[in-house]
Formats: structure tokens, sequence, C-alpha cells
């Protein structure tokens, strides 16, 4: 579905030693933990307390994760991770993700990640529950009633 | 293209404490790291030496990464990673990856990578070097000819 | 106090990428991890169930920690971890570390920590809770009274 | 010797959820990347150009590190990172470090790195090379002559 480019976040980070590989450049891994920031800058605007929506006693799990690099990032570069949320009919969040570097704006790298909603067990989630339903209003399943 | 799955490895890991997150589970990142130590073990099956693969001066990057999560791994978790090459005619490594608790062979996540050859100005290869040409041979690159 | 070896556990460890840095070596902050794999399965040894521990309210947080490098860990390398418990007296858990490369059994590196236990809210406790009394007996705290 | 604390650097960093542990606070380990990030800014005030360290062949490896948790970070903490540099004689870095919480300045961790300089295959350099003499000349080597 369409992506809502009105809560778009970006969040700067400066690369860190630690996320960097003996090719010198930021291990692939690292880039899904650079999402996670932007996810969590972007619940946090469109309304989710996400400081206590570990009391709810539901989680939202990571469900999917895809990236595509284009480019590495080296050592202290400051780079720009941007989050746009997608419309969404379900009890689904889907984000997509850029990477650029500041400087140049050279596009690193592009991902999305699927997360849903469960109680502590694992059971799915298929309506939003109350903490969370701002997400609804906010991401279409509301408005298209 | 199909998996050639006469080439499977599969590699054991123990969950580590510094690999879980908040919730008590392993955080979705690392099963990235993961799904590299099955490839490494993969690429020496098939006769890459890694060791020296970085004095060729070519590298090989990750340029896309994909994962679905189906059940999450605790701490202590006895895991196993399995990797599978795709038959390729070109200088791309595609590797398929299951990641099974060892315990009850229960599916925890399933991913793919894409590798390509590049120089370290990160300038792509279309034919592989020396170094690497065993893995068309094996892949298919070179059976089909 | 002395180190008291009748308790002393290795783990086996392997190198993975993920772990090693631009300089090729593993990045030293990545033994504290491996410290920790080898102090729980300690903790695991000396009685105490780690996995019920956190429900019993109590947590028993890493308060200090020192490490000298005397040679570099590489990727792949299959490595030795020890753990060796202090004697004590009182509600601290000191645990001396060395890490070998298995091949010629080279010492990589020592180091040591120092956990307390606490309630969430970080109040220091100065007596061992019932989970963790296995602790003090087997640690010397009850032997000498 | 003593800490020169004229040349003192504060890195400021927000904690972020990869590097939170199930007990919902900062791993301990990643407390050594911060101070990572801590010394290579000091480092480069100092005048040492740690992009192009690496092309003069020599490395600066940690061979000690130290540190007292005094209070936990959590996930989204802002937080200041300082390091001091110790006067010294001889080809060795000593940096002593403080972690605060930014809100309250709050006392999170405090601790020791030292560095060496040695070749590629680990010999110790006990003289400066150029690269890192300015090193030398500010904490105190050159003064003292």
């Amino acid at each position: 579905m369409r992506q809502l480019d009105k809560f778009r976040v970006t969040v700067p980070l400066r690369v860190r030693y630690a996320e960097t590989d003996p090719m010198g450049v930021v291990y692939h891994a690292n880039y899904l933990s650079w999402f996670h920031e932007a996810r969590d800058q972007l619940l946090i605007n469109l309304g989710v307390d996400i400081k206590t929506a570990g009391h709810t006693g539901y989680i939202m799990p990571v469900v999917e994760v895809s990236c595509r690099y284009h480019y590495p990032a080296h050592y202290r570069d400051e780079i720009l991770v941007s989050a746009v949320p997608e419309e969404t009919q379900v009890a689904r969040f889907i984000v997509h993700y850029t990477v650029h570097l500041k400087r140049h704006s050279r596009l690193l790298a592009e991902g999305t990640t699927v997360n849903v909603l469960t109680t502590p067990e694992g059971k799915l989630l298929l309506r939003l529950p109350e903490h969370f339903q701002v997400l609804g209003k906010r991401l279409g399943a509301e408005s298209h009633r």
C-alpha cells in the first residue's frame, strides 16, 4: 500500500568504530539497528508511548526485514536514517527506510521492516490493543471505515 | 534459480547473552551475523580460501539481505543455521538460510543474502577473479556454457 | 581472597566475523561478552538456576570489570574461556578469567568481574536471597562462620 | 601520573535499543565502545589524524581496560562520555573516562584504558613513530626532557 510520507522522520547518527568490520566499513547487520532507532522515533511521533508499551503485556516483534546496500558507510560518517510508514488496514506496522550520507546526500541503503503485535506468548493480535490504537487511526485503518 | 541442496552446510551455534534484547529474545539483527557464519563455512566447503581472499584485493560485500522471523530464540538455546547456495550464471553469490532450534527442530527464521564481488573502490566485477572461480565452477556458471 | 580453582569452568567459543574490527582482530569489548558466557556456566555449575533467577525479582549486575589483552584473536580462531570464582564472605560474586587460543594454548587475555545482587530498583542486597544462597555455601561465606 | 584536564573532551551519545539487554539496561560491554568514541575524539583534538593512522603501518591496540558501573543507563537516555588523557613519558596512551546521564548529571560509570603502539605483527614500539609524536609533545614525554 502507499507510503504515508507526511509521517516521515529522519534520525541523524554518526558511525561508531564498533560498528565497522575488517573491510573498514559498517557491518551490514548494523543497519537494522539504525532502522530500529528511526522506527521508534516514528512510533513516538505517531503517539505511541514506547516507554510504557512494555507494561501493556503486548510486544511488537519484527517479523520481516529486508535491506539493499548501495554504498558503504565508514567510521565517523554522519548519516541520516529516514523512516516512512505504510498505510495499513490490519495490525501490521510496515516501515520503509532510506539511509543517506549527510555529506553529498548519497544513498547508502534502503530497507523495509514489518512488525506485528503479539501477546508475550507470541500469539498474534489481529486487532490493535488500546495502547496502540493511535497507529490504526493514523495509518489508515480507521479512515477507511 | 534453483537451490543446490548438495552444498548445504549446517553450523551449530549457542545463543549468547549479549545477543538478547529487552524482550528476552535474540535481537533480530543478530540473525544476519549467524547467516554470515554459515555463508563463510559454505564458501570454505566450496573451495574458497576466505583467509587469503582479502589479499586478492577484491571484496565480497553483502548487497541484499532479507529475513522472516517465525519464532524467537532465547538465551542459551542451541540453534542450527543452514545455508544453501543458489545456482548462478553471474558474479553473484546467492545463499538461502534456515535457522532451527536444535531441540524439536522448530523453524525460527529463514532468509536470503546476495553478495557480489567488487574492487576495493567498490567497482562491481562482472567476471569472477581467479581466487573465486571455483564458485563459478561449482554453482553452475561454467557448467552451462 | 583466594581463587577456588575446583570450580573452574572452561567454555569453548569460535570467533565470529561480526566480532572482528577494522584491524582484523576481535574488538576488545567482545571479550566481556565471552566472560559472560563463562560466568553463567559457572553459576549453573554452582547450582544457580539462571533461567528462573529473573523471576526472583533480584538482579545481578556487573559493577566492575577489568581486562588485560596480551595477544589478538582472529576470525574463526577457536578459543577457550575459563572462569574461576573467588572465595567471598559477602554478597559479591568475583570471577577471574583467562582466554586462550585452543591451538598452542596461547594466552590472549585475562580479566576479572565483580557482580552484586540488587533489587530491581538497584538497592544493594547485603545478604544473599534464597535463590542465590547456594553461592554463599559454595564460595565460603557459610563455611567460615 | 596526573590527568591533563585541559585536554578533556566530552562526546554526547544517545542509548540505542540494540545496546540494551534483557534487564532493560545498557549491556555493560557497550560502555567500552562509548569510551572508544571519546578516545578517538581526544586523539583528533590532540592532533592525531586517525583517518590516516592506519596507513602508517602501526596500530594502537587497547591493552588494558577497566570500568566501574554505578548506575544503569536506559534506552534513549542522553549520555555524556568524557575522556581525559594522563601525562606520560613513554609510548603508552592512558585515558580516564566518566559517563554521565545528561539529565541530572548522574555519574553512571567511570573507567580507564591503556593503548600502546605496535607494528602490524604486534611488536611493541618503545618510541612514538612520526605520525604519533604529537601525542608525546602534548602529553608530556617531550616537556620533561
